[in-house]
């Protein structure tokens, strides 16, 4: 690839592609300070993550500049959804190689404004480095909580009901389409590729997480494993009826045509989907704000107690027929 | 170099070595959660800078793991000091490679540690991810500062005196000297080298900057930059007295043998001093601070009215003699 030199600079480039992102955030001193200033009003407190981004192993850097940026900002929006904050501010360190030009820089930006106006964030602070290896896209975002109510992982109770919000293994599949590992009709490519490469948050359920979910983490490891961090981190067990995951219909095609993929959509990650528990009262009322925001949730298994110490984060998958699986790297069967 | 892989894995090594350093932070949520919560008391507000640094740009994949993570932190630790902003917290993103060991990691976790001690701020979250490429870390770093009085860059008033912490200078020799392009005694070799890998913040100085200055700014792009920054910002104008720049013996000699590097000296860049201005009154009793924190701080010019718009951030650097400076790539020559 040719190496063209920014006629910008690095200068240049804060002024005229980052600086109008902090529009909306007085406190990001139009990048012009060392520092950026985070106001947290009295009762709220911060909820602060951090999620990085790297060519080849998130994204490709043949990706289109502006969706490498959306999924750098939307990895960490997810996060903060699934912790019922508030999304408030955010500040990106971008490592980019001389052979991304000005224009490069400007695509990434305008993916950035697009998502601030969709998500309602605004662009802090920031720094800018030059890397000689892959690029990629540090952000650690912060939003806004009632002091104390973060939806944690560790609060789940016995007898809770178990949610998914949208629809869970695609960005799985798309990974394996995308690596040639997995093969479907063109329709269902684009619908799988497409939710590998551009993660949704549920950014606009936040507010009914944070009033009636017991306990919620994003699903960035797989359902299998992040139900598992849940259940561990509350001390309690779970179960999930497999029939009831919500798959989309791509999904559906693949399992139809080869039954053991249902391990890739289990265990693939990437869904940055909601998993959250819920008593079955706030589970209907969580059920209703989602449907009034046009965001899938669905009931698929519950929280019991852990029989002794060794079982918390015991976690069981049941079959259509009832019986118990078991998943492991070669797929799942029938325990 | 060998590949040795890690018997420990990502969720081991978060466990072994980076969750200690969240002890003094509950906020971090032992690292068990998506994300960590910030409480930010009444009546301050907080103070966020991002700094990342990586290999071959602002270190070398060769020094000591330990020095890798103590210039990450203290990059940003600089910045919260010339804020005035008491240390709170940090997120981390570090992108390692596969040839890269436990035992690596390890250190590198205990230089963080020791800084936490002399610094006081831990570890609230981070991520982890691997890289093809040069490793690097991306920290962004939270303060405590009261309401609106974090010490901004456009702070400073005409009549005001500037002060520097420390020397200056000695990092960009000392990176002339790592580089090759600069020979000097063994020991002047040790001091400069140590100078440019490690940075010295001046956290200690940081509540007596918040009390007396009007403006300050980190010293990273070098004096005669940052100096204009601080100018500009203020729509001041500045004049620097050079033979009164604090320079360390080391960086005395050097001149004394080639007096063209004062040129390095004002514009090299990676003092992590802090430059900042105040009134005369202020100013005796920030030395007086300072003076009892064992760090130097040195009058070394003063900012004055801008004539017109466009001369705001003019600034002016004054030999021995009275005569105006100018100051370019290829050196510094009185105009």
């Amino acid at each position: 690839m040719a190496i063209i030199p920014s006629t910008l600079g690095e200068f240049g480039r804060i002024e005229r592609f980052f600086r109008p992102l902090t529009r909306n955030f007085p406190g990001a001193l139009e990048l012009s300070d060392d520092a950026a200033v985070v106001s947290v009003p009295t009762g709220q407190e911060l909820v602060v993550t951090t999620d990085a981004i790297v060519a080849g192993v998130h994204f490709l850097a043949s990706d289109p500049a502006r969706d490498i940026a959306r999924k750098a900002l939307r990895v960490n929006l997810s996060d903060l959804a699934a912790k019922g904050a508030h999304p408030l501010a955010y500040t990106l360190t971008l490592a980019t190689g001389r052979e991304l030009d000005d224009s490069w820089v400007e695509a990434f930006a305008a993916g950035l404004a697009d998502d601030q106006l969709q998500y309602g964030i605004a662009l802090a602070g920031g720094d800018s480095v030059s890397t000689a290896g892959p690029i990629w896209a540090s952000i650690t975002a912060f939003g806004l909580a009632e002091a104390g109510r973060m939806v944690r992982r560790s609060g789940a109770r016995p007898g809770d009901v178990v949610l998914v919000t949208g629809t869970i293994g695609d960005a799985a599949l798309g990974l394996a389409v995308a690596q040639g590992r997995l093969a479907v009709e063109d329709a269902d490519k684009v619908t799988l590729l497409d939710r590998y490469r551009l993660p949704q948050p549920r950014t606009h359920l936040a507010r009914a997480i944070a009033e009636y979910a017991n306990a919620a983490i994003d699903i960035s490891d797989g359902l299998a494993a992040d139900f598992g961090h849940l259940c561990r981190a509350s001390g309690a067990s779970g179960s999930i009826a497999v029939p009831n995951i919500p798959l989309s219909s791509a999904a559906r095609n693949v399992l139809a045509a080869d039954g053991t993929r249902m391990s890739d959509i289990l265990t693939g990650g990437d869904d940055y989907e909601v998993l959250l528990t819920a008593s079955a009262q706030s589970a209907s009322a969580l059920q209703m704000a989602a449907a009034a925001r046009g965001i899938a949730l669905t009931e698929v298994g519950s929280i019991t107690s852990a029989e002794n110490t060794n079982s918390a984060g015991q976690t069981t998958f049941i079959d259509g027929a009832g019986r118990k699986m078991t998943i492991d790297r070669t797929g799942w069967t029938h325990s």
